[in-house]
């Protein structure tokens, strides 16, 4: 049993971490903080968990704590682990802090995202480093990429959502060397939670209600990541287009992803066969998968849906071949507030304290 | 031909009023006002009305108008008639330059919607008034009410959304005397551009989305205005119980109203029969709204959908009878936007300069 | 451990049961039955389970199965307790049959509603009763309400989705008998999933998004069930104005309540301070509910949200005093696939085996 | 003034044209033929219209017609021009009637959507023509691409949805010769309307609110339509790959079109500097659709929203350079309903008329 900490715990990542965490059979106690609503109790401003904070805990579980938001430095002092759940550049000071007192920290930020790459942090963050000792020892949080050094980190950068169902779509070509380097498409479709809980236009109901459009073309921060990853995965670099589009729903991401493949990769495959073809690369997929959790693979022929992995931390992947078997499709989807931020950072949590990964994570998706 | 000013264009029923505007066969030229965003064209801020203003104008209609937003009072003096969407307390400055100037003023907030009773004002919206001459000779812009009186009027106050579902609903069976005073209870529903352009929590999408909650309880401001509107129909006074609710949609509102018949009705409609009964006070709403172009009374065992009148004037009225024949419940439901709002402004301008009353507002409702 | 067999388990409230087995601590073994996909497995119809059956079970919860789907008989023979989510009047023979061998069984269904109250039953629903002597020991599934004859049950009669969001709101002041008889008007709002799943234009999306409608206006068939839970609660009995609606959400009741307070109630609590009566009724409710673990009074000034127990089987309740303090107002919401279906039907199952009523319902409700 | 019929007038696509012929300033009357509802009125079915057809006419516009549903042969008989709006291969029949008595008619199905190539249709229609002498006087409804051929038709084949928002967006470069003939990549995304009005667990409310989801991978039959228009516009084959999504929301669709720039592009255009290729590739567009009244071409960096197009006419296309402007990204988006159907029905029997080509189309987008 361990004590979690969750800065910014109001926002729409950290919110969805204190309800996993409230679930988690090895969490004893669970301190949370805001600075918007420092002093309130989190059930004022969220009162969806109404009952689940203090005396009146009606769920019994056993997890303590009062749901008091407090200031940020009484949560790192009160946890064994800290979630950082913050604008872009405001968790490395945290991190720098755990790394002293021997505490662990997950961020769910972009901070840690991009190892020693400097460089490309603050081309697209505008920001510089202030503690680049901390990002020596940081590890990436993909689970499915990563795990064997999640599990001695002592800092994470958990992924982005948008970047999640997209590489983990392509691990398994990228592992095999089997598509072309450049331009891998991936046309991506998000609720409006990735929008965050800040009221804007963007995210007023009626302008989100009936209606869907893209944003961001060519300048979407997740691209760099997704890149980033993709040469992580393969040692290779690859040229990635990636077009982000907002959903008249709240949660769940879908992305398309079309991947030209090699030329010379029937002879590889050693058949010209569509039949044989796709049947080996679903074997590919389900074999990379096998021992993975939460990343369901289905059938050939099938297409997956958003609402079938809503609430979750499942990723349910389709694999197509079109164009007379030249162009690799790859359709993925994951809810963006799960598997895509708090529930990924739960199961990193799990990982680096050996917990079995599933704890607290074992959702059994809805049907509606 | 007149040429129309819009204060306040920005707002969610400014916009809607440019819309139906747009449209309308005799208006010459749109003026369109903001103050936060003065000096921009309004299709800059909503790109639905892109090729609507100016040379390429692609309707082929006859409107004129640049849709560089302006200043109140430049919208003042280019027009012949001005529609004031304004936060409450604002508008009567305008009402009055536009007396004096022999304009026209129709104003969509609450501060022409007490004739004069300033103190209920005062009570509900925390005001005073500044001129209250311009009080004397407003009129409230309910058509199927006020008909005659808006005809003659320089200054109208626009009805609330709420407010017009009830009121219409209600007024047959207040003209004949028929029910209770005390208490009838209005449950009302309304999408979500009722909480108005404004980012906010309240109506965020994701909050929004997938729930339905009710607010204010026995506080919302439209519950005087329909107790004014009854007592103005009836001459006497009636007790409302009004609750609002925020549905996951944009637009449309229902209400459904149930009111105590009075004690001896059945003597007086001279029969008990259940059929006989429903008969007559369906033959009661048929001929009350027989020569209104807007207000459709539903066949006997029906009930209404906000979706059949979505985007157009429609108020959809049905009739029953339950408890034993001894309460009415009616069922009313229009666009929130547009008869609960700038549709109805419409209808009043058509009114007041003597157009076809239904100018403009020939919109088709859609199935779907 | 026990097992547990669905019939009816492809409907909305089997599946939606099958979801909550499958997170049940002490379920060792679900068998699913389907009429119209027998010998499919549930996972094809829905895909949202897939890996949750069989051996790929990824959860690593111990919860035996195939998901193949059998006949009814075979899924009574294979379990310990079965649910039974058919359409009205198919139960009574798999409940005599359990009943014969030592099972006990749960329905969803109205057929064990009514207690011994077969007239009213066939009044609504149309059919006789085959086996009058299982109605003599059928227990109504109101933990709230009955949880000691519920312990005791080998039959139970699972309530209705709008009659436990109302009957809840009314059970302390029913015990307490402080409102009038007659009438409590119940305007009642629910997401689709209480159309079923059976494909029509009721549930039709392109008819149900952005719309809300009111249907079977004194006819529906939960209005005599919530006269009759009245009754059983109280010894009087009430008349009730019911009235539902359809939302464009999929899951999610909220009820609105107003019930007129007896004339002299305000001598009874020995006040008519306003403040001083809310704090009384206030005080009612939280007491009554106080060991309720399902149920949760908001705070004096809050009103309820369905998305706030989405998902759960949570029924949240707000209690109102309006129009001087003469009627009481109350706002029940819960979700109707989980408290107002199947989440009960667990409830009542842990009830009946002794486990801790809240196993496998510990859901945490999301923010969004 | 003509009269037009409407053959299948209770499915989605006619109901919407009976919605935009009712406001159709040339129309004198509108006979509607259902084979499902013959002798019924169509307001039964679609009360959203009461009040429209018959003496009872509230809008004041001058569109004869009683509203009754009759067959299929009547309503040819009593129009000038009929509307088909049945499941593919019923249309043939109509049209060579209409032919033979000197009357036009437009077909909403695929049925002569594929000028003389026959093979095509066979393939994916699995349909013989029955009247081929027919198919040699068709022409396909494309305003856009085919105006002048279309105002001498006496047959319409009426373009698919998904394929007049991907033949829009590529007709400029099409014409240009801009782009490699392969592959294209079209990901488009569409509301549940275009599922039809026949219930099915594909359009069931439940199952589509809050989820996103493709289908048909590299087999919807819209891909060879494109196909073939592309070639019908260049002289030279394009190859396709076509994945249609379901969104959350009854209208709109939203296609993102990456088409590959020809190699030498920077050496033909002029120019290697972002900013002019951008501006070169801009003009094209607005030069290209300068004097179509229905398609917007955006400014440089914005991009296009369903919502701003819901309920009308419009196409609006906005244009990006991406990948080191190696990529033509085009994104589109219009109604399906109505630009991708009756709307574009109505544009081609203006045509053909020579009416005003925006008459009965000149409506205003709302903002929400």
């Amino acid at each position: 049993m361990i004590k979690a900490g969750v800065i910014g715990a109001t926002g729409y990542a950290g919110i969805e971490l204190v309800r996993l965490l409230l679930a988690h059979p090895q969490i004893e106690k669970i301190t949370v903080s805001s600075v918007s609503f420092e002093g309130q109790n989190i059930t004022d401003i969220y009162p969806n968990l109404r009952g689940f904070f203090g005396t009146n805990y009606v769920s019994g579980k056993n997890c303590k704590g009062s749901g008091i938001l407090v200031d940020a430095d009484t949560a790192v002092t009160e946890s064994d682990i800290v979630f950082t759940a913050l604008p872009h550049g405001l968790a490395e000071k945290y991190a720098n802090r755990c790394i002293n007192e021997h505490k662990k920290l997950i961020d769910l930020s972009a901070d840690f995202r991009f190892d020693q790459d400097e460089t490309t942090f603050k081309k697209w963050y505008k920001k510089d480093w202030e503690y680049p000792e901390v990002h020596k020892e940081s590890v990436y949080g993909l689970p499915e990429l990563n795990r064997r050094k999640i599990k001695d980190a002592r800092v994470i950068g958990n992924p982005g959502c948008y970047v999640t169902s997209a590489t983990l779509a392509l691990l398994p070509v990228l592992k095999n060397d089997l598509i072309n380097q450049d331009p891998i498409i991936i046309d991506s479709k998000s609720g409006t939670t990735g929008a965050g809980r800040k009221p804007s236009m963007t995210n007023n109901a009626s302008e989100c209600s009936e209606s869907c459009s893209a944003y961001n073309i060519g300048a979407h921060r997740h691209q760099p990541e997704i890149e980033h990853n993709l040469t992580s995965a393969s040692g290779r670099n690859y040229g990635v287009i990636f077009t982000p589009h907002l959903l008249p729903m709240s949660r769940g991401i879908i992305s398309d992803i079309y991947a030209p493949l090699k030329s010379d990769i029937q002879d590889r495959l050693e058949t010209s066969n569509t039949e044989e073809l796709i049947n080996v690369f679903h074997n590919i997929y389900t074999d990379f998968f096998k021992n993975e959790p939460f990343v369901r693979i289905l059938p050939i022929g099938e297409t997956p849906k958003t609402k079938n992995v809503r609430g979750t931390n499942f990723c349910d992947i389709s694999v197509h071949l079109v164009h007379n078997n030249t162009m690799l499709q790859l359709i993925s989807v994951l809810d963006n507030t799960v598997k895509g931020a708090s529930g990924q950072a739960i199961q990193n949590m799990n990982i680096m304290y050996g917990f079995n990964e599933t704890d607290g994570l074992g959702l059994v998706p809805a049907a509606f």
